[in-house]
């Protein structure tokens, strides 16, 4: 193994606790909270969750630990996309696990959910966790998309845990894995098992947040990856003067790592999925929107700037949302096959022309020739088209670059448009976690071992009050039911934890729709720079701007 | 202005000067040293050179200042593409200028050498130098590509140096920027203006490097940050074990950048162009290449893997130059209108089998589709392709599946090949410079200055020792003529420093040579993690491999 400098040195960062758990195991006591309902259809939920719902709200404090002695064999898995600190929950975990009892075992399953239904695992030691602490990526276990929701899957799950003596689970993932947790949490009190599951809260999307959630893991992380080589590219921008770079960045259900991005550097646009489908704006709308900021900067003499597009922005447009659903439509079944036999594109498009309604086809037509072949590329498994193969980044300059040479052509307009397009995504999921995501992962982790060792079940490792510094954090945990409502997935009612989508009357984008402004024809570009892992507090222990300002 | 906590924390950041030049500018004096003479064609180097040919090189030493005193008035510009830095070489200039005689002047002229012709500049003070102290970009005076060759440009450059009393012009720039600064500074001498001309050697690219010149400013910073985020690309394919990742960097005429990031992250496969010229491969053997890793990777069940493509690496494909050069015989002149009027790609297609020899036209047909287009995009005022625009990561990608295909045909493949591409270039150029680059540049502006009040002319302001501590690199200065040599260029000879290219027989690329197969089959990523400012030297104050294996 060649290991950077930089690895070397994080391998023996201590990540901070809260306050309340660092007296040693022996001095975690409980301190029991109200009872707890979910946010909403309450009747439905706690029906569908006889033996979790209800619970009280716990946070842990200092004082005697009063929970029961016995052997802990507790299973670990990461479920879905990579985010930075996924390593830090587990050792954070094992720590605890470890401190309480040397004989206690955490077993890993690999490979995400399906590791626990293959029984694909190691048991960690020492040797092995000290290779991970404070590192990026899912790589200790690997990770998987594969979910669990089956009853089926839940005996199978029964039966390998049983195998191994398992007393717990431990469902590291973002709001659809624990979702599950909270499902496999009551079957296994609903079976009388005794085994217990507790979830941890991650996605560097952002969208599992809510009034317990302050954070889902790797959000910090991520988005200062991404707004470090945002900042980078509008210096690069601001020094050429030439350029407009239009910039994706990740996220497909809701738009915080845009806002997020935006609010640290600065760009000149930032759409906000959630606010296009609030106005409910056509894709022209949109352009028409960047267009402003293009035209007034270049009456200023600056025929450059940054726009920050999230990934699924062109899911948000209404009109386009129709589209694609009439593409669907037409496309399913023989009359599918029928147009896969069209050889030439012409006859494609005639194909079109004769299915699709007028005002749909109005605004395929207006779509740049990549784009509408780009909706052909390849179907998922249900013949639908898949949205997010749209190079949005794409489609947007070139709708600018069309709605400019309106403009100059009604003489009001008379600059350069040069685009150039970027995708981040990739690029922050495994990055080193920050201070503040090594210093949460960690605690979750820990947290999450208290949990269990006080018998909890169906609850989230939650702590709180994250804003502050590591030391003034609250442990604890909160029903996973709490945080449930019931959405209709898939044309059928399933209880879910609700999404969490950016507000637009919430602290973070009232904030920018304050500024956004002025950014739009000055240049007020921010460089955040990369991430910093020592240094000044100021520098390497600062958390989100859209915690910060939601904390106020 | 809204800085950012790292902005704010560089702001007070103390380059490191090299230790001899550290006592004070009363306490720095010239050791002279040997004659020089070109690399290469000496005669026609002198003859074309008469008043700054053969100089000495010169260092600097501790020992009393005898330069004469009188105030100095200088004009700075940047010139070419951004590179972490600049602004700190801008500084050192400063400082040594202020700390000699605070009544001198410095002046940046603005957006590059058009500044300096069309008299666009401000004058420097501390309150505006400070805010852009070891921060990255040219913002500070902008910059451009004029190049500054003709006679007329020069006697323009004189009339405005005269008008503000300039007795020096520092150029900061690349390769080309540098042998122009050469040519001004022999018209200077030859004039008698006593206008004396230092340049101050920087690409992000590497590809100005010899002798004397260890490192060219930028590249430390650039490679750092691209290795960041290919490390990040490298655990998120460990992680998920999916994705082929592409990644193109930056890199038209050179590979430096492609290999000091392999060897800071090893990758499975890494491309360098001077091998594909030097073995003269083929396209169809550069994906063949590619594509044994990705077979020998899928046989031990590994559908993942990362490959790093230098921007440029087409152009070093014999039979690729062929094609393009006949492309642009074909389409020169009315036979360009010709083939612009066609319509339909099917009879573009003809028209080029008509016009190819059999060899390009056997290779076109091997391209993808959307490479063959790309072709045509847009040609240059010449009417020249732009092999620029063509995406080559994709280019490849589209060929090794190809190759793929044909493989597990013949059964000597069963894997799965999902490819994603990157391209990083912009994502670099203006990063907050590393503490190496800060150093450096800080120390070449400042080295810069005293080699102006020594009154020396047609000098390339000259560190070395770089891969030692700061306090042991040695200062001095190097005629630039010593670095040239005559090329044919546009159907000219002229006199130009040597573009260095990556050397098949040099350290850095016989180590990747040698672990390169292992890389190839294992996993064997590194990851480097974002650049640091801060923390243990080990992990903030490390040089490039390529500086590391070159000094051995």
């Amino acid at each position: 193994m060649n290991l950077s400098p930089l690895q070397e040195a994080r391998y023996v960062y201590q990540p901070k606790l809260p306050g309340m758990l660092r007296n040693g195991i022996s001095e975690i006591s409980v301190k029991i909270g109200s009872e707890t309902s979910s946010v909403a259809d309450q009747d439905k939920i706690k029906e569908l969750f006889p033996n979790t719902y209800g619970k009280c709200e716990i946070t842990f404090e200092k004082g005697k630990n009063t929970s029961e002695h016995k052997k802990q064999v507790v299973g670990v898995i990461l479920s879905g996309g990579q985010a930075p600190g996924g390593h830090n929950v587990i050792c954070g975990l094992y720590d605890a696990l470890k401190a309480t009892d040397p004989d206690n075992v955490l077993l890993g399953f690999k490979g995400g959910p399906s590791g626990l239904i293959d029984d694909d695992f190691i048991e960690f030691d020492d040797e092995f966790i000290n290779m991970y602490r404070n590192t990026g990526g899912f790589d200790i276990i690997g990770s998987g998309r594969t979910k669990l929701e089956t009853v089926q899957q839940f005996e199978q799950v029964t039966r390998v845990a049983k195998k191994h003596d398992l007393n717990a689970i431990v469902i590291i993932g973002g709001d659809d894995s624990n979702t599950n947790a909270a499902v496999l949490a009551e079957y296994m009190a609903a079976q009388g098992t005794g085994i217990q599951v507790i979830g941890c809260p991650k996605t560097i999307d952002g969208d599992l947040k809510n009034e317990d959630i302050e954070a889902s893991f790797g959000f910090d992380t991520a988005t200062k990856t991404y707004a470090e080589v945002i900042g980078n590219i509008e210096r690069d921008a601001n020094s050429a003067k030439k350029y407009w770079h239009f910039v994706k960045v990740m996220g497909r259900s809701a738009s915080h790592v845009a806002l997020e991005c935006a609010l640290q550097t600065q760009p000149n646009v930032c759409l906000i999925g959630e606010e296009v489908a609030d106005m409910k704006w056509s894709l022209a709308e949109i352009a028409d929107h960047v267009a402003d900021s293009v035209a007034k900067r270049a009456a200023k003499g600056d025929n450059f700037g940054v726009v920050i597009v999230p990934e699924g922005i062109v899911e948000f447009v209404p009109e386009f949302s129709v589209l694609i659903a009439e593409i669907n439509e037409l496309l399913a079944g023989e009359s599918g096959e029928e147009f896969n036999k069209l050889v030439d594109w012409a006859s494609k498009e005639h194909f079109l022309e004769d299915g699709l309604s007028q005002n749909s086809m109005k605004l395929f037509a207006l779509l740049p020739e990549f784009v509408q072949k780009q909706l052909f590329l390849e179907r998922d498994p249900h013949g639908n088209v898949q949205v997010s193969l749209i190079e949005s980044e794409k489609l947007l300059s070139a709708m600018v670059a069309d709605n400019l040479r309106k403009r100059k052509k009604r003489g009001a307009y008379n600059g350069k448009f040069s685009p150039l397009h970027h995708f981040f995504g990739y690029e922050g999921r495994c990055a080193f976690p920050s201070n503040f995501d090594a210093d949460y992962c960690y605690s979750l982790g820990y947290n999450a071992f208290m949990l269990i060792q006080y018998g909890y079940t169906g609850y989230l490792s939650k702590v709180s009050n994250l804003a502050a510094p590591a030391e003034e954090w609250i442990a604890g945990g909160m029903p996973i039911t709490k945080m449930m409502n019931i959405e209709r997935r898939n044309g059928e009612d399933k209880p879910v934890i609700r999404k969490a989508l950016v507000e637009l009357d919430g602290a973070p984008f009232k904030y920018f729709a304050e500024h956004r402004k002025k950014w739009a024809t000055d240049t007020c570009y921010t460089y955040p720079g990369a991430i910093q892992y020592y240094g000044p507090s100021s520098v390497c222990d600062v958390t989100t701007k859209t915690l910060a300002l939601e904390q106020g």
